[in-house]
C-alpha cells in the first residue's frame, strides 16, 4: 500500500513529467513563466505542496528556475534527447518522446511541399474516392445497422481478405484473419498480447517511429536490427537471437518505412530459419502491400504463417479515414486476440468494415492498383533521377516506392536540412525520426517521391546541389 | 536477460494457458483429446520439449490427463473462478478471464428473448437510422477524405458536443474534448495514461464487467465500492480513501450498469468532497446519457471537470456500429491524451465521426431524444409493474432505465436461473457477471426493460412465479 508521502512524490512527478514534456514540446518556451503555483493547484485539484514538490523536481532537473517573489520559469532548453535517453523516465512518458519528436519533426505547414509526408499524393487515390461508393454501402443495409460488429469483424469482408490475400499466394481462411481499426490498432493489440514489461523485442532500425514508441509504452526492452538494402542485417539478426533471446521481431519486408527497401527472397528464407530454430514470432506489417506487385516477398507468404503474423491496412490505398487495417495469423492466436480486441474494443465499426467489403468488391479496384503501380512506378523512376542529379546517396533503389532514403551531398546532419528547408516551405523526415537511437545525427532523410514532381524542389534544394554530373 | 531454459519455461506457459483458455471457455470439453504433440509443434513453430512441457503444465493443474499410447484428454471441468481465483495468473489471462465469462453467461442465441441484453430494442433506435443521413455525410465532403483525421477528433463535431454538453449543464470549450472510438476506447486510454501495475483503483461494484477486465489487463489493483439504490455507498468510499489512497474512481452516475441506479445529489456532493480532499481523480462513465433527462445529477456537472473526466458515447442512441464515444477533461490532460491516441491509433475515423455530426445537427435528433425517453419511461413502468406482480426485489426504481437490477423470489443463484431461462430460449445476465468477485453467488439479475414487454416473458417465468398479490 503506498504512503501518503510516497503518492504524493509520485503525483508531484506525473505532474512534474507533464509540464517537463510542454517544455520539451515547446508549449512552453524559454523564458516562459509556468503557471502558478494556485493555478495548478486549483486546475489538477492538487494540494499546493505537491505542486511545490513538482516545482522543485523540475529546478533539479534544469528545466525551470525560480526567480524570487516572481514565480518559476523556463530555462533555454538544452537539446532533446529523445528515446536514447530517459532510461530512469517511466514508459508513457519514454513514448509520449515519439509523438513530441514526431510533431516537432514533421511539422506541416499548409502550403508547404510536403517532402517529409508519410501519404500518398490525394490524386494517387482520387478514382476510389469514398463519395462514389457511398450509395452502395447504404445498399448493404445500413438501416439495420445499429448493434456492435461482429468479434473477428464483418464477414464479407474476412471474405474478401481470403481472396485478396490469395493473390499474394497466402493460403488462409476467414478464421485466420481479425479485422483492426488499422495497422496501428494491429500493432498495438499484438503488443498487447505478447510484451510485458522486460519483454526483449526487435525492430528494423531504422523503422516505423510510432512502433518504437508503443513498444515503449508497454515497457518492451526494444533492440534494433540494421536493416540494409535488402532487408534485416542477417548476421546482426543472428547475433541477437543467440544473446539476446527476443520473443518477437517486427519488421517491414516490403517498401520499408523509412527506407523503401525491400526484403530479399535469400534474406526472406534465413530470416525465417533463424526465427524457426530460436522460437522467435516474426511480425510482417506491410501497409503498403497495395503499391507492391502480389508476387513481391513475403516472409508470412513464405511459411504460410507458421510462426509469423502479417498485418495488413487500407489507409494508404484507399482513406486512412476509414482505420480498418487486419491481422492474419494462426487461428488460435487470431481468436486470442479477438478477445483481446473485445476486451478493450467491444468491436470495430462495422459502417467502416462495410466501405471497405464495397470497395474491395469493386470492379474498379484491380484498375485502381494497377493505376496506382504505375503513377507509384513513374513518380520513383523520377525521383531517383533527381536524386543522381542532386549527387544523392540513395539507399536501396525499388522500382516502386513511396518512399526513398536519401543522404544529400555535404550533409551530415540531415536534421539540419530539415530546419532549412522548412524555412523555404518543404517539410522533410529527417533520419533521426526514424532511429531507435533519436540522439545519434543521421545524414539521411525519408523523402515522399509523390511529393518529389513538384518544381518548388529544386528552388528550395539549390543551396544544396551538387554541381550536376 | 532470460535463459534458454527461462524462456521455454515461459512459452510453455504461454501455450498451457492458450489450452487453459480453451478448455475454460468450453472449445475444448471434457473427454476430447489435446491436439497432438506434433501438429502444435508444427503450428506454432515450437519445440516438442516446449509442447510436452506445456501439456504437464496442465496435467499439474489437472485440467488434462495422459492416456498412454493415446495422448493427452480434457479432464472434466472444474467450475470457472472467474476473476477472483487467478491472482498468481499473469493480467493478461486474468483479463481473458472476464471475455470468456462474458461469452459464457450472455450467450445469445438468434431466436432467443435477450432479456440480458445490453442494448435498447433496434425500434427505439430506428427513427435515427444511419442509411437516412447518408447522403449528408456525402454532401460534407467525403470525395476529399483520404488522410488521417485530426489529432483530436472532427472539429466540427467537438464543436456540436460544445453544445450538446452545454444542456447538460457541463461548459467545455472544444480543446476540453477529445474523439474516441467509443467508450471503451476512452477508458482505455484513461487507464493506459493513469493505471500502472499495482495502481490501486476503485469502481463500481457491481459494475462494467469490461471495465473490471481492462483494469486487471493493465495490472491495476481494483477494490470495489458497493453499489447502492441512490449512488455509490459513500461510508465504505471514504474508508477505502483513507486506508488505500486510490489514484481513480471509475463510476457510473447516470442508468448505473447494472443496477439502473441513479446518483442522488447529495451523494454526489460527498463524493467530491471526499475525491478532492484527498486527490482522488473521478471517470465518470456516461453511456447511456441520452437515456436520461439533461437534468440529471452528473459529477462532471457540479464540479465542471475540475477532478472529474467525463466520458460518453453513441454506440447506444445512434449505433454501435460507428464507434465514436469521447472524453471530456481539462485541457491539459485532453492535450496529453490526445497524444497517447496519436501513438497507439494515429487518429479516429472520420467517416464516422462525420455521420455522428451530421446526425447531431439533425432537426430529428431532438424529437429522437425526446421519443426515445418516452418509450423508456414506459417500458420502465410497464417492467416494473411485471416485477412487482412477479414478487420481484427491485434494486433501485428508475423512472426511465434501460436496466432493472431484480431478486427473483425464491432465487437464491441467478446463475442457475439464466441457465433454466436459458433452455427456454430467455438469455438473462445474472449478477455474478456484474461482481468484483465473479465466484461469489448473487441471486440478482439484470434485466433489459425494452425486452421485457415480450408475452413469451411470461410464460418463461412462469414457474419462478410467486402468487400474484
Amino acid at each position: 500500500m503506498p504512503t501518503a508521502t510516497g503518492r504524493k512524490a509520485s503525483i508531484a512527478e506525473n505532474l512534474a513529467a507533464m509540464l517537463g514534456r510542454q517544455i520539451a514540446g515547446g508549449v512552453l518556451r524559454a523564458g516562459d513563466k509556468l503557471p502558478s503555483l494556485r493555478a495548478l493547484a486549483q486546475l489538477h485539484g492538487y494540494a499546493k505542496n505537491t505542486v511545490v514538490a513538482a516545482f522543485e523536481l523540475l529546478v533539479s532537473r534544469g528545466l525551470v528556475e525560480a526567480r524570487r517573489g516572481s514565480g518559476f520559469y523556463v530555462l533555454a532548453q538544452r537539446p532533446a534527447a529523445g528515446l536514447a535517453v530517459g532510461e530512469g523516465a517511466a514508459p508513457l512518458q519514454r513514448a509520449m518522446d515519439v509523438v513530441w519528436l514526431m510533431r516537432e519533426q514533421l511539422k506541416t505547414q499548409p502550403d508547404a511541399l510536403a517532402l517529409g509526408d508519410g501519404f500518398p499524393p490525394i490524386g494517387w487515390l482520387a478514382d476510389m474516392r469514398l463519395d462514389r461508393y457511398h450509395q452502395k454501402v447504404v445498399r448493404t443495409g445500413l438501416g439495420a445497422l445499429f448493434r456492435y460488429g461482429s468479434r473477428m469483424g464483418y464477414a464479407p469482408l474476412r471474405d474478401s481478405l481470403v481472396r485478396k490475400l490469395g493473390m499474394f499466394g497466402l493460403e488462409v481462411s476467414s478464421q485466420q484473419l481479425l479485422l483492426t481499426q488499422g495497422a496501428n490498432d494491429a500493432l498495438d493489440l499484438v503488443i498487447r498480447h505478447w510484451v510485458t514489461p522486460g519483454t526483449t523485442v526487435l525492430v528494423d532500425d531504422p523503422g516505423y517511429y510510432l512502433l518504437f514508441g508503443k513498444l515503449q509504452l508497454a515497457g518492451a526492452r526494444v533492440l534494433g536490427v540494421p536493416r540494409q538494402a535488402d532487408g534485416p542485417d542477417v548476421q546482426a539478426l543472428e547475433r541477437l537471437l543467440q544473446t539476446e533471446r527476443p520473443r518477437l521481431f517486427f519488421t517491414q519486408s516490403l517498401a520499408h518505412n523509412p527506407t523503401g527497401s525491400d526484403l530479399s527472397a535469400a534474406k526472406a528464407y534465413r530470416i525465417l530459419q533463424l526465427a524457426a530454430q530460436q522460437q522467435m514470432l516474426v511480425v510482417e506489417n506491410d501497409p503498403l502491400a497495395d503499391f507492391k506487385p502480389t508476387t513481391a516477398t513475403r516472409l508470412s507468404v513464405l511459411n504460410q504463417l507458421t510462426n509469423t503474423i502479417y498485418i495488413g491496412s487500407f489507409s494508404k490505398s484507399f482513406s486512412a479515414a476509414l482505420r480498418v487495417g487486419f491481422i492474419a495469423c494462426h487461428p488460435d492466436l487470431a481468436s486470442d486476440l479477438a478477445d483481446l480486441r473485445s476486451l478493450i474494443h467491444v468491436s470495430g465499426s462495422e459502417y467502416c468494415e462495410r466501405m471497405v467489403d464495397v470497395m474491395l468488391r469493386e470492379g474498379q479496384y484491380e484498375r485502381h492498383l494497377v493505376r496506382l503501380r504505375g503513377r507509384l512506378g513513374q513518380a520513383t523512376a523520377q525521383a531517383l533521377d533527381w536524386m543522381d542529379r542532386q549527387g544523392c546517396e540513395v539507399f536501396a533503389r525499388s522500382e516502386q516506392s513511396l518512399y526513398l532514403w536519401a543522404a544529400f551531398p555535404g550533409c551530415e546532419d540531415s536534421a539540419q536540412l530539415a530546419s532549412a528547408l522548412l524555412a523555404r516551405q518543404v517539410t522533410m523526415a529527417p533520419g533521426r525520426v526514424f532511429s531507435l537511437d533519436s540522439s545519434a545525427t543521421s545524414r539521411w532523410s525519408r523523402c515522399n517521391v509523390g511529393a518529389m514532381q513538384s518544381p518548388r524542389l529544386d528552388a528550395a534544394m539549390a543551396p544544396w546541389r551538387a554541381a550536376p554530373g
